[in-house]
């Protein structure tokens, strides 16, 4: 497999390239239907991985649930979104398989074992755990759930014994946590018998939302993947561009203009772009213009996907069995290495 | 069912007295073959409530990794000395669910999913977890695993809907911890989904060990379950009693003398331990003397418990049974459990 099937990645030994030897294991909360950014992120990779590396694809239902243990009432129904969003884009659950944590419950059985290989001090010294402690306001009331939230993700990521980790920058600290548990059970074990994991680096920026802030669903500046011919208008239109260039006729900033960040990761015509971003810089080419081409890229992006989830929203029976095979084969796998696992802790060997 | 079954119970509000419609759970970690301490503290209670609760006994081999989670290799070779020993003392496989902590993954859920209701600083106050990690030097190296062992501890409790929990008064702060959880996730629900539990505090106090100080396997000072007449003669010998009492016909202690502890929690005949205190606090019995009557009461007790459990012992693929039909029955009750916690969180609704 060469680079080109994901563009080429980011220069650091952090990132490294897909084998077709290599087992990769990505995923999304259940937080509500995807959006333009995870499929600029993450999801376009995945496209391109599949049927070329064996491919998990983890609906993490139960980390879902850290963030907001007082609020449960949608995690359900989010796992059906993200399900239809999947299959939407074109994964095909006969080349990945798309499985539900919280029905796999080797992945627990890990999770309360690797506890035990874990300090409390470590998991608070975790950059990525510290980071979201402080954005989400935390400070001591932690829930415990959250604090471990590292060691399940080892447990995800050990439990389909992945090696290739598709994250953002920020989630390097997690695959080395996860490493440092691989090898104390292979110590325990005195034997390989999991693998370590390597991080793959997307090589796209981060897509602000239309505001040009992070885009989140609760800020309402994400386009939803399902969302209507109008919405898109909508959201195109109200999009940040430069608040100096107030006439058609005078140069514009492309640097943290949201519609080229938007061409950039969406317009396949990559000379046009570049000859757009001249004409803006020059003066001549107005936002309108400018964003009518978006609209019409993302249009023609988003119309198929539209389309494909309409449909397969109808047939609810469908998706439920492709998460009911999903996650039968999913537990095939995960129990195997909880029976690995449990022999390292010298757990096997008495009544099954 | 009345107070006479375990004798009378320690005044205080936190005790409670058993009712035929409860639901006790109780249990060790499989750290060794049980001793004397644990049959006066509570295996005893459990015979006399066998028959008169639902009763289940859990062998909590996930919380013996928590303590020692770089040397794993023997739970599973405990998890059989404790097997043997409930039987060798009657415990009746028909009568009481015997089972395994690991073996029941239900319980691995339910503490993965109990963990996002709880805080970290919360687990932090919990006295039972401050005194064990000081009692065990973890500072701030506290394995993340221990920290929550009341969690699952919860869970094992809530996993079998226990309403009645025997524990030493140092415990109590972990029922709290249940219930508190327990209420949270009936708030979850809308509705009661498990029951709340009661401690039942054992009305004996704490047996020493023969040398006075806290029974211990690894002091070498317990007199196990399935000693040998030597190994009782020897330990009884070595038995302190009062330093003081250098003739037999001198006057000696009775409080701190081990060998009356041993009476008072194992000799049937109170009249005559009543009789031997006032001859030993008055001068003329001496240590050689009391020490053979014990000796006879400890032989008489641990004989039978002896021979049954070298009897069980050779029957390996018996003790198998009950542990796999015990784990079975359990298994049905806490997957129960993990039904209604999920709906709580509602986690149910979508592909099983």
């Amino acid at each position: 497999m060469s680079t080109t099937i994901l563009g080429p990645s980011r220069v650091g030994e952090s990132s490294s390239q897909p084998r077709a030897t290599d087992v990769v294991l990505t995923g999304d909360r259940p937080t509500g239907s995807l959006h333009l950014g995870h499929y600029a992120g993450s999801l376009r990779s995945r496209l391109a991985l599949q049927g070329h590396c064996a491919q998990t694809l983890l609906i993490a239902d139960l980390q879902a649930l850290t963030d907001s243990s007082g609020r449960a009432a949608d995690v359900a129904r989010h796992v059906m979104e993200v399900a239809l969003d999947y299959l939407a884009i074109g994964i095909d659950p006969a080349q990945t398989t798309i499985a539900v944590q919280s029905r796999l419950s080797a992945l627990a059985e890990l999770t309360v074992l690797y506890l035990n290989l874990v300090t409390v001090s470590r998991l608070e010294r975790n950059p990525t755990v510290k980071a979201e402690v402080e954005l989400r306001g935390f400070e001591r009331d932690i829930p415990a759930g959250f604090l471990c939230y590292p060691v399940s993700q080892a447990a995800d990521i050990s439990g389909f014994r992945a090696t290739l980790v598709p994250v953002g920058d920020d989630q390097l600290p997690m695959i080395e946590q996860t490493n440092e548990i691989v090898r104390r059970v292979n110590r325990l074990a005195g034997a390989s018998v999991l693998p370590e994991c390597r991080a793959l680096l997307s090589s796209t920026p981060r897509l602000p939302g239309v505001d040009g802030r992070k885009a989140s669903k609760s800020l309402g500046n994400a386009i939803p993947l399902s969302a209507t011919a109008d919405e898109i208008r909508r959201l195109v239109r109200a999009m940040y561009t430069d608040p100096g260039h107030v006439r058609a006729s005078a140069p514009g900033r492309v640097e943290g203009n949201v519609v080229f960040a938007y061409l950039d990761a969406f317009d396949r015509d990559l000379t046009t772009v570049t000859e757009l971003k001249e004409r803006y810089r020059g003066g001549g080419l107005g936002d309108v213009a400018l964003k009518r081409r978006l609209e019409g890229v993302l249009e023609a992006l988003v119309a198929p996907i539209r389309a494909r989830r309409a449909e397969l929203a109808r047939d609810h029976a469908y998706v439920m069995e492709v998460l009911r095979a999903g996650n039968e084969r999913a537990n095939v796998i995960t129990e195997a290495v909880l029976r690995d696992v449990r022999g390292a802790f010298a757990l096997e060997g008495f009544a099954a």
